[in-house]
């Protein structure tokens, strides 16, 4: 009786790391394919370009198999502290699942931006873009390592880039004032600058999920300026 | 023995019923909010516009008390039919609270675009609007009736919201070529027509994931072309 016992809770505690393991996988594979798009952008590369937005589905099919196996362990009936680590895996796998959509999305708008001559538009939104790899590079060690304080330096760290995609989308405005023929590609620069930026708020996710996973509800996230204030731009 | 079961039994469908209802009313909320964000929009009303923007705390924590309560059900042991059903109640919650995150970000613009003079762009904004939101409530009444067929015609009619989306975008972008202080404000105009898209993409979700909850992995959905091409427009 002892013996089946022990086998019960090991096998749980298998599925667990299998989880564990699927979610960190799905994580490196999400960067990796924002880096490309960040490489595709700068290079033009279509082809390179055609193989993320193929890849994407890889990670939709892993974030499937998560959430089954989170509904399964939750069907072995874990205790109290387990709910709360099936309930952050289920909304991390979430979040890094967008993170795939939206390097799709760059892979895609990049070959749009293809036909168009080289910018100098492009530099900030190759800066932008290291700043959004290296937000999910630091949350998803963060969860590797359960460290609850580094996520919430990820988490502080936000307001930077979203500073700094302000910055970017006002600086575009301007490159499509002086010249009309710049409209329509700046036009996929400023998505292609707030799919990075919603990279980071699930970066921020992420982080916020793990901080709970971590501490529970008893020691709750001190409140958060958002300083994204492109939306309420109104005149230039 | 018997009426204790029966107790438990009783007491499981409750809960089943109480999460149907919880996500009926989040529906039901989110529609509402878009509703309202399409009318401020039309009527430039900045308090009612903080309103919306305040309103969206409620949907998000009623998604927090949905997956608590998924989890709680799962933790009673549920049969492999209600694992479907529960899984389909948490990415359902998620795609409605999403739509309210859109409801609120169309009202944050509409403040932006306060101080613009009144468009006549606004018009197909309009009628994109009143299609995302016939959408939402066609989906929503889909799932109160677990009728997937009705939701396999919402699934359809995505492409007509996407064709409306690209004509939108281009004709916004002649707009913004015809007079450079149309940029801004345009600029608006066009993260106001991709976040209607983007709802129109949840009210797809919805709709798959309801198809899945009433036929499983029995009777797969066909396969769907996506015709927002507006990411793939180069030149203008």
């Amino acid at each position: 009786m002892h013996n089946e016992h022990d086998h019960i809770v090991k096998s749980y505690d298998d599925e667990q790391s299998r989880l564990s393991h699927e979610i960190q996988r799905m994580g490196a594979m999400s960067v990796a394919q924002l880096e490309a798009a960040l490489e595709v952008i700068e290079r033009r590369d279509d082809n390179a370009a055609e193989r993320i937005i193929a890849n994407d589905e890889a990670i939709d099919a892993l974030e499937h198999e998560v959430s089954q196996d989170v509904m399964k362990l939750a069907l072995r009936g874990p205790m109290a502290t387990d709910l709360r680590i099936i309930l952050a895996a289920l909304r991390i796998a979430s979040d890094i699942e967008r993170v795939g959509d939206y390097a799709a999305n760059l892979a895609k708008r990049s070959v749009a931006l293809n036909t168009a001559p080289p910018m100098p538009q492009i530099r900030g939104l190759r800066a932008l873009g290291q700043l959004a790899a290296q937000q999910m590079r630091d949350v998803l060690a963060a969860y590797q390592s359960l460290d609850a304080d580094a996520a919430q330096r990820v988490r502080e760290r936000d307001a930077e880039l979203d500073l700094q995609y302000t910055a970017l989308f006002r600086e575009l405005l301007t490159y499509m004032m002086e010249d009309p023929r710049n409209i329509t590609p700046c036009t996929h620069l400023l998505f292609m600058a707030k799919n990075l930026e919603r990279i980071g708020d699930h970066a921020t996710n992420i982080a916020e999920n793990l901080w709970f996973r971590v501490h529970g509800d008893q020691r709750p996230l001190p409140p958060r300026e958002k300083r994204d204030d492109s939306s309420v731009i109104s005149r230039t």
